[in-house]
């Protein structure tokens, strides 16, 4: 824990719908516990996405990524909006999104997806299929056919328009990812399943072969290979087989989408992204959702969750994420759910109270 | 029904593992409905996928691409397994199905996923979710990054090894496929959803132009656009949101499955592969299961439901595919199962005993 008095600079990006009311809850509770644990933390809150957009006309201004980059971490609420979705493609908000992972270097992005013994009523898996579920995309996430060159419109010799993408990846690009995949998998229970389809594609090939390479280096790891669409079933038919599982750009956004889903609360779920060096990008995993934003009925978990992740994985601070983590669980033992987690029998609150009672549990755990 | 005598000639191709015992099944359930209702059929076994390697060393040799051509519908069984997983990328036997695709132009792929009654219980989901789903994917099967060029293996300039695929669609492609879908939805609930990732990728975008723009000739069908990560996620949350999904090869290849396994019984799910003229190509979605080939052990009902499929879009005879859809309910209902959907109650039987029933009660449909 922290014994000496620390100072990290967090850059806030609140971004639209939800994102500015879950994350200004996170920043409390982040600042309560830096209090309580001798960590300061300086804010500095910079616009991205749409709120960018209509500031100053680009979804990444070149000041919100120099002053992320010079930061020690940053905390990521929710970026898109109906309003912005018929912009063409470099003035959407999406766009932002992309050029800040990008800008960060960001190429691992840790996807957990738990069902928490309070919550497994909420998903649409049969109980016995869900409880237990506690597992971890490790999405590659500045490569693939996101980035690959080259992209866009065409002709064909007939005359047709195209529309066209270069799914590419590189030897480092797989290796440094499938490194913190084994590395990930090691500190959990040891398993990793590499997902891809070296059926068809080649860029998948390469993947499997430098996979499988690599994977002499962690013997300790038990390591299995599956195809994307298989573990799209498997993830349905039994997700307690997975522990950790590995997968490139495109099939990490789908299959970390449903593993997410199988736990019926995605608004509990966090995310890392981390690169080679330099700060870490920490987001809850769901949307802006326009249609609830600025009602108070977000629920902030995931993004307090995500603070959590930024603790552990970006300043190493472990004892003060676990103590975020524990004022969670607290914050549910004790009955509390947004609108999203409700069930009969339980406390309906906001956004903001929830994050009180998180905070009231940090307090208590003195 | 069929008043005149009708003859039609059908390629069958058994391929790998599990593949001959349900094609023999469906066969002779074919035959049966045949003889009964006035069609002669003709039948022609030819080698793909694995059983051709071995026999000719290809997966799709030109006899029988030929005569698949030359015939009125072809069943296929399964491809594929354990021994010829390491082959290079033109001996898989995956390739060899990815030729017959693209030789017989099959670019429509239609995967139903319904979940009947009489097996709800076999859905990872909760009942209420998982009753009355009834979806059917329309996944375009003939190019995108499975046929995209430029494909292969290169360098780059710092001499790092790169495996790179192409994901590319021309507006005659998505046309087509769109066509299908918007006729398909028009016979179903009139709801079609399109799924693509058009804020991200331009050929998706330009999927997304192309569909909105065929939407006015379908002014009686409601058509929706979802991102595939979203899809993946409302597949789990609500599937009876869901009436006819169309999506690109790649995307159709692992949300089709997902949505198979939502049924629970993907030994239960056929699938059509139709083009603009020529033959349609009809198989069950499931696997080669090699470990459990040769031991009876198969349901082939998935196959006995494709031959209904075969009947229904392949040959237009309607009165035929329905006689078989009843039989295969009518011995469900009498309780016989195979391994893979039995319950404690139900009488479990093999593949040729369920094949048997299954004739019976087209014969009681007399
Ligand atoms: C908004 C979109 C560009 C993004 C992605 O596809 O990566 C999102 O779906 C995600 O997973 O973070
Ligand atoms: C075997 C493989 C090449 C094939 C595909 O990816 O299309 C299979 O998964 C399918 O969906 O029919």
């Amino acid at each position: 824990a922290a014994s000496t008095p620390k100072r990290y600079n967090i850059t806030l990006l609140p971004g639209d719908g939800i994102g500015p009311e879950v994350v200004s809850v996170a920043k409390n509770v982040l600042s309560l516990v830096g209090s309580q644990q001798g960590i300061e933390f300086g804010f500095q809150e910079m616009p991205v996405g749409g709120a960018a957009l209509d500031l100053v006309g680009v979804p990444l201004p070149e000041e919100t990524l120099l002053v992320a980059k010079q930061s020690d971490a940053i905390l990521l609420g929710a970026i898109g909006g109906y309003k912005w979705d018929k912009n063409e493609k470099h003035l959407k908000p999406e766009t932002g999104l992309l050029q800040l992972r990008a800008g960060l270097g960001v190429f691992a992005n840790l996807r957990p997806a738990t069902v928490l013994p309070q919550l497994v009523d909420s998903s649409t898996l049969k109980k016995e299929v869900a409880e237990g579920v506690d597992l971890m995309v490790v999405r590659e996430l500045t490569g693939g056919i996101y980035f690959g060159q080259p992209r866009g419109f065409s002709k064909t010799e007939k005359g047709e328009e195209i529309g066209f993408n270069t799914e590419v990846y590189a030897t480092y690009e797989i290796d440094r990812i499938a490194r913190v995949a084994f590395e990930t998998a090691r500190k959990r229970r040891g398993k990793l399943c590499s997902v891809d389809k070296a059926n068809v594609l080649e860029a998948s090939m390469l993947w499997r072969k430098r996979v499988m390479l690599m994977a002499s280096d962690y013997p300790d790891v038990e390591l299995t290979h599956m195809y994307v669409d298989n573990a799209a079933m498997q993830l349905i038919r039994d997700p307690k087989q997975f522990d950790t599982i590995v997968t490139n750009n495109i099939f990490g956004d789908i299959l970390s989408d449903e593993a997410s889903m199988l736990t019926g609360s995605i608004g509990m779920l966090a995310s890392a992204s981390l690169g080679e060096s330099g700060p870490g990008l920490f987001e809850p995993i769901h949307g802006s959702a326009p249609d609830i934003a600025g009602q108070d009925k977000a629920n902030p978990l995931a993004t307090v969750l995500s603070v959590a992740m930024l603790l552990r994985y970006g300043l190493e601070e472990e004892y003060a994420a676990r103590t975020i983590e524990n004022a969670v669980l607290e914050t549910l033992n004790k009955g509390f759910r947004t609108g999203d987690i409700f069930s009969s029998g339980k406390k309906l609150v906001g956004c903001k109270e929830i994050g009180e009672e998180v905070m009231k549990s940090v307090d208590s755990q003195q």
